[in-house]
């Protein structure tokens, strides 16, 4: 493993990680996906080969989760634990004196006072920037409303790399509920760092808002606005997938015409190209069909694992370890 | 700790078990079993010289229970961490959004991008087969509803091999409810690989299977069917005690008439035989009274540890280092 | 590390606490209290060098907390694992068939099957004493009821030791509700092997019960009582701060006119002396002004921190490796 070890000692020398929190896609220049990416990637041919390593042996991870959140969780947990360390898993506060009452600054600060760093998953948006303001130990947040999620943003755009193994040129349709779904927003906001193409596809009143395609637009990137993922998945080379809710429609009967028109299924992919890739951040109810599975362009699953790296990645460049 | 190494590199030969699905007893033959006991006993004396080794250091344990048991739960962590290695508990998954329309096989794919292996807990009967038909990783079942229990089995028989030396030539009680009690049931399949002789005891309403009957028939065993376990205990190697449940009975009197035959106490006790042994799945109610925990012959709490012993053996069979 | 495993040796010769359950505060004597924080003291240093060891590696510990408590659950998790040991959790117990019917001697009998000591959280009087009779393996109680929850207590102690360098001569000042505080109860049993002064600061329904007021003055020590915090403050070197309920009050009215002459503010910091400080059991609602975290004499999260080492000490001591 010396040869890991070496190549994580250069990487560490480009780390400006070490001791920060990570909040927001915000933070993430080109430069830092580049590092962030080339770390990840070292964590999956390390667990491919290995495993697992002792890089972060002895330090503790604080799994601090307000809400429910098995899959955020269990992906967190599991790579602090691939790279040798440990977890004080903290779910259903709501149960515990710990929210009767308490403030979450003195919550994050009695944790630091335990583990190295703080994983915070909470239901109000800046949640995790005040939680960071107290804490002197490194805060990564994970999911705090509606506000952002970054390492999910993160481990999509990586899947993209690691699949198609290049951003640069790639036609991107993301498809579902644009306005609601929180991943949508944080992925674009990344990709934008990238030369590609957007392609938005909803219904109407599901539309990307407005502050999102101004992101698109000041970065100068192409943006096409549809209702019909038939229309374009022919020139996809990515297919990123959300969930139109029924309860998002006062009028169902729009909802009964449009239900169908967002399932990806065989036929769908039958138009796409050999090597494009479906993605999803599950759970998925039925907006793809598990026929769909089988096929090798279904890159869902594949980028659930991907999560794991790039956290891990996270983990190690935050404790100064990349 | 190198013989043991040895001992283990030896085992692992015949070791058929590895990147298997643990789902049923009815894939355990004779030879299966001898060879899980045996490294099984190799776990015990490990234990017990020196509390715990890293023969799965580095591996990653999912334990995904749907429903709370805190001894199975407990019981498959310490194994995993007696071995070296690292568990992602899931517990109250009922509370969580992996629950709220997410099938079992997409958790389960989702939890093998992050461990190496999954134990499941479930209520409905058969969910064990099916997620291990979606998973590329190992499942060993937990227990699947009314279904099967397949390590409480193992670790029963366990429990008779290790306490009485073998299993040929003994007479086995089984005494209490033994309609509903699942584990009685894939105890006695594991049993008539063996040459026993049965006495299932037991109100008439709660009287053993008839399909459990035919296998012990096919077998060409003996089994005696009684209501009365003073008619029987002198004889007896094992004496497997199981809950009869008053609210099985739509007849108090009936229950009344006969609970008191039931319960294990210091006077039955007085009639068996001096190297007898009392199991009993645990949690016991007052089936047996805690004067008989300081008799000898009081054999449970070593059957919860042989449950540990069992599980370490099953763990690591299947990951291919026993 | 050499020199602290030496160090370690020399202390752990001294170590009457092996294989000894903790239930209370009364079982420490002055060399006791000495010992263990002379060891607590090592765990600080091995923390803030080298974060973690592995001097516990392969030992299990089941913390078993019937009644949620997210910062004492917290705390011996990170300490189990600082010294490189692992930990089942079983939390929420409420919610498991173990607390369904099944006896807590029954469960601690199950648990030492698996781990090699208990830490026990349990709502009700002396039930960690009657665990302690059944298992064979060491238990920690981690707060029984308004019984003991003598860890809270060690760590208050450590925290004054720690903080000002010896414990002889110092004035301390318990403030709020000392009637229902188990932790003033508990500090002021351990403070009187120190020559200490007290004074006890509360509205008078809520005064420092008489069999405590019995300890103070049956060892001989002083206890000033009083309502009025301002007239003492300017003496303290340490004021342990502690709720003062509403809901403890019929008449409302006295507690409005009361609540504000309890509650540690700048103002009332400006009457202090540079190097006393401010000690809280946490969680705080409003009886210390935020304005006064940002004070060096704030220690009540060092005292969290202190908690780990505490815990780490009496972990290694009783498992024998101190």
């Amino acid at each position: 493993m010396s040869k890991f070890i070496d190549r994580m000692a250069a990487n560490n020398a480009q780390n400006g990680f070490y001791g920060q929190d990570i909040l927001s896609v915000s933070q993430f220049g080109r430069a830092d996906l580049d590092y962030i990416f080339t770390v990840a990637h070292e964590m999956r041919v390390l667990v491919e080969r290995f495993g697992s390593a002792d890089l972060l042996h002895g330090k503790l991870l604080a799994n601090l989760f307000y809400e429910p959140s098995t899959r955020t969780s269990a992906s967190f947990m599991a790579a602090m634990q691939r790279l040798g360390g440990q977890v004080i898993p903290i779910n259903g506060v709501q149960y515990s004196s710990v929210s009767k009452g308490e403030s979450l600054p003195d919550t994050v600060r009695t944790l630091e006072s335990y583990a190295d760093l703080i994983v915070l998953r909470h239901p109000e948006v800046g949640s995790a920037a005040i939680a960071a303001q107290y804490c002197a130990k490194p805060i990564i947040n994970a999911g705090d409303g509606v506000g952002e999620h970054p390492t999910q943003a993160l481990l999509d755009l990586f899947t993209i790399v690691e699949e198609l193994g290049d951003v640069t040129g790639k036609k991107i349709i993301m498809v579902g509920d644009l306005k609601f779904g929180r991943t949508v927003h944080s992925l674009t906001k990344l990709l934008v760092n990238y030369d590609v193409e957007f392609t938005f596809v909803s219904p109407d009143i599901l539309r990307m808002p407005q502050d999102v395609l101004d992101v698109v637009k000041a970065a100068g990137k192409q943006a096409t606005i549809t209702e019909d993922v038939h229309n374009c998945i022919a020139d996809a080379d990515v297919l990123y997938v959300t969930r139109v809710q029924k309860e998002r429609f006062a009028d169902l009967a729009v909802y009964d015409n449009l239900k169908d028109r967002y399932v990806v299924d065989p036929a769908l992919m039958g138009h796409a190209k050999p090597n494009m890739i479906v993605m999803h951040p599950l759970p998925r109810v039925n907006e793809i069909s598990y026929a769909v599975d089988s096929d090798p362009r279904a890159a869902y699953f594949r980028q659930m694992r991907n999560g794991m790296y790039v956290r891990m990645a996270l983990l190690a460049a935050v404790l100064g370890k990349a």
